[in-house]
């Protein structure tokens, strides 16, 4: 049935009663397909009904469809024209594994981020209001995202707002990991009253509430979205669905199944990946091993525990000293730095990605008054990046220009733990640390954290300064250059957040040209601080890093030839310059 | 009374009956120093008697009181051994208007902006549980902060953690405007019904609550936080204030006295501040008309609607035409990307300082899509800055390094109004507007807008790049130079997010300084995209702005000297380079 369905028109075609053969025939294919080319598998099972029964009721793209952070829109992409991407083992590279505009006119935006897809319908609906249009706005919010502040600022003025405007919570009682948050206490009494429960969140909130037990049976959700559908009042339909439904190892651990790599479907055993030393297990050691003689050691996730390695398990051991906010980012900083004042020594680790909803944080509750609390920044490196919604680009504006905050680039697992000890000792400065990618050793045998840059190796002419994921590019380049006779001098800056003048004024005597070397985007980046310092002195500068803009299916290597960012080419460049 | 309070334990000796007294006289105090130095009038008001019962009933700097915004912690000052800064006028400057550390142990944190009091208090908490230690941690945080996302994010950890925490909501029914929000309808039943609603807000995110009305009657509410002192999970005291309470004038505008000029206290009424021509104005005076005609234009605020001029009055007149969000500056950009997206033609205006929530929906959900709606940022040049807390330093770090988004800089009124025209008429850019302070008139008798650098005065040798504000400091500059036989050229860089690399490449000719100048952070800024695209070229650069950091009661004249931002220094700078 799935591949003769070209648009939702075919999709009302089929009578409700086929509707479920439908349903296991999309399931089969998310499970066909994922398990050979890894993603978001559980999220997708739980909304196959969910998101049929959508398009079975309303008519996108006139009406229009939000899907909030858009992972779980496999099973729209193959009821909107879309299906041989899921089917056809060829075009499994035809989608992307979120919404995406250039893809389809049923894709609104592109979306990847949590908690934004209220805000993003809240304006869809006034923008339909304003030019008196009918259609319906629709938005699809998962009960872990409805912990992010913005999805509750949204509600605030879709209430006051009113007019139609439906909210599917679809409730699988997951974020990637458990819930966290007061909150989710309410949507459980929802639950188990059968939505009767006189004290609501949502009605508390001025909007009117459904609430629909079978989320997994596409025929009572169709009759449930049919009642609410030319609501004229914003109206939530809270839907219980069972995250992984369907597949019963992703239904069992739908915390490993939220984003997956291949694995094997019958017994739904991932293959091993080995045992490559890796950031997230060094990391993992070092804090667990700290909790033990530190009892004021908090580790806070704001709802990815995944790099740090906090599995179920470990929290459970962490007790106390592990603690998840939920997707709450603008919280988690100011958490950590109330956790500071008092005396405490929290460590938060987050993806450079999600931070970005913190800049104010950073700025105001964090480093204003220096509270000494540690922040752990993941993949802000070329490896670490999925594309235009889920890039570490971004982050050195961020956590390198704010006054007080240090920012430091580890090159080396030695340097990334000694910067830990140091950080967590120390009570005077705001630091966070940029998480680096290859685990490496260290080039000098150092046996304590200064903040100070390292000169890594003395040579003449050009000084190459690589901020840390981007060491050992810079050298191969240093090897290059040496084997056609030019010495470079190599630097580790260490820090990002601040020059280190004494070296950098050292350079001027015997050096004509200064390259920077750095993962991430060049405007506002690190590079551009050198190039200012050297801006009115005998010594020239070129930025090595990232030009504005990535696209979703960015692949790594070639982005990096794109931008320059190869040995070949910053050889070349030196050579020509020198 | 007043001036025998060195601290709280001062307080304490003096009896509940005679407090209504004290009150009295901190409130006059607040009218005096208020009328004649300006300040927070009508929220420090409200808060005499709460703030007076909570140093009566708890144990300060041993409990933690952490008060949102902190624009309401006068009362707190002069309760906490500085009543003189109140009551003696020598003693005016001796605090701030905000939270202060640096002032005195009672003050934890330094507070500006709003919804961020919850994170730290619950961050204090933790520290306190994980020490096992026992005193009381208190929140003072109004109504209004109550729609910042962050607060929510707050509240649902706090539920969570558990534990004393004691969260006094200050319900004094607005904002610096009227609230919004669909959890406001909440509130006010919970007044109507003496806090009796089965349906409540704080209690279906798992709180305790406790409805106090009295909260301008001092024996009530010490006799309330008595009750609750000791509680063993976190508790919700709802308070009941009137804003402005004791003072007509500001009872009956306290939307105009909430933060106030000096005014006449037998009157209420302000000094006329003269017709002088200025962006408020014109600004408003441009949306009114220009609604007029297109009726898809909306105008947006996150609850300041002082900068546009939009009175209580206007907004009422600009109809579905002016929506005010409530404090939720990370849902504004995102409503506005999808009301552009819905074909409106929205304009958010916002105080470059606030605007840093937004960060993440600047990036992914307003500028990834190109989505058309124009942003409206005050403030961010030195007179618009009020201290760390409220200063637009780092608005370019933001809007100037996002991929797509255009960040213009207008010089003057015309340049403004054309930017104007062309951002509402285009709908292929996301764009913000830097509104400049000075207002005056254009250089050049332009029609139109174009999206390129404009060159002012066309000279040899030097030339000077004046982003937006600082324009009138460049052509004093130029005069300058003229003066000593050099003759420099001018460039007005229109945009601060693109370079305009053909001007820029042109200037290399008969150029050897390029000078930038800029009211705003060096780092992350314009002027090191410019010293970074000239890095290997030989053109000198040099960057004038504003180094790292900034005091809370800095004085504009001399941080500009401190930073060698004045006509002398940067003439003389450029006349010993070239």
């Amino acid at each position: 049935m799935l591949n003769k369905i070209k648009n939702p028109k075919d999709l009302k075609k089929i009578s409700v009663a086929e509707l479920p053969a439908l349903c296991a025939e999309i399931r089969q294919a998310l499970i066909q397909k994922i398990s050979t080319n890894g993603g978001h598998l559980a999220p997708n099972l739980g909304v196959v009904e969910l998101t049929t029964a959508l398009h079975y009721v309303f008519n996108a793209p006139v009406d229009q469809i939000v899907f909030d952070v858009s992972h779980q829109t496999y099973v729209h992409k193959m009821l909107t024209g879309r299906a041989t991407a899921f089917t056809d083992p060829k075009h499994y590279q035809d989608v992307n594994g979120f919404a995406n505009p250039a893809e389809s006119p049923y894709d609104l935006f592109t979306l990847g981020h949590t908690s934004t897809a209220l805000s993003l319908a809240c304006g869809l609906a006034k923008a339909r209001d304003l030019q008196k249009q009918k259609h319906h706005v629709i938005t699809i919010i998962g009960d872990g995202s409805l912990s992010g502040g913005q999805a509750y600022e949204a509600l605030n003025n879709i209430a006051e707002q009113g007019g139609n405007n439906i909210i599917i919570v679809n409730d699988n009682e997951m974020s990637i990991a458990e819930n966290h948050g007061g909150y989710y206490r309410n949507l459980e009494l929802l639950r188990t009253t059968n939505g009767q429960s006189e004290n609501n969140f949502f009605r508390a909130l001025g909007l009117d509430y459904v609430y629909e037990p079978n989320g997994n049976d596409v025929a009572s959700l169709i009759k449930t979205l049919n009642q609410v559908k030319d609501c004229t009042a914003p109206t939530v339909v809270h839907v219980h669905t069972l995250k992984g439904c369907g597949y019963q190892p992703a239904e069992n651990n739908p915390e490993m199944f939220h984003y997956t790599a291949p694995f094997d479907i019958n017994t739904g055993k991932h293959s091993t990946t080995g045992d490559n030393d890796n950031y997230t297990d060094i990391t993992y050691q070092y804090l667990a091993e700290r909790m033990q003689s530190d009892r004021k050691l908090v580790t806070i996730t704001s709802a990815t525990p995944n790099p740090t390695g906090f599995n179920a398990e470990r929290r459970k051991q962490a007790g106390q000293q592990f603690v998840d906010v939920g997707i709450a980012e603008e919280h988690a900083v100011a958490y950590a730095a109330g956790l500071a004042k008092g005396g405490a020594h929290p460590v938060y680790e987050v993806q450079g990605s999600f931070l970005q909803r913190s800049f104010d944080q950073l700025h105001q509750d964090l480093a204003l008054d220096n509270n000494p609390a540690t922040l752990l920044v993941f993949g802000d490196h070329i490896h670490g990046m999925g594309g235009s919604t889920h890039n570490g680009f971004y982050d050195i504006i961020q956590l390198g220009n704010i006054p007080n905050l240090l920012y430091l680039a580890p090159i080396s697992k030695q340097s990334y733990l000694q910067m830990l000890d140091w950080a967590l000792e120390q009570t005077t400065h705001s630091v966070a640390i940029r998480v680096p990618d290859a685990v490496i050793d260290d080039p000098l045998k150092v046996k304590k954290f200064t903040l100070q840059a390292r000169t890594i190796n003395k040579g003449e002419k050009v000084a190459i300064i690589a901020v840390g994921s981007a060491f050992p590019l810079a050298t191969k380049v240093m090897h290059n250059l040496q084997a056609k006779g030019l010495n470079p001098t190599l630097i580790d800056p260490v820090c990002v957040s601040t020059l280190d003048e004494k070296i950098l004024d050292s350079l001027t005597k015997n050096h004509e040209l200064v390259v920077t070397l750095e993962e991430g985007a060049l405007a506002g980046g690190f590079g551009q601080k050198v190039a200012a310092y050297y801006g009115d002195k005998n010594v020239k500068v070129h930025n090595f890093g990232f030009s504005q803009g990535l696209t979703q299916d960015f692949e790594p290597a070639s982005f990096l030839r794109q931008n320059g960012f190869t040995a070949a080419n910053i050889t070349k460049y030196i050579l020509t310059h020198c």
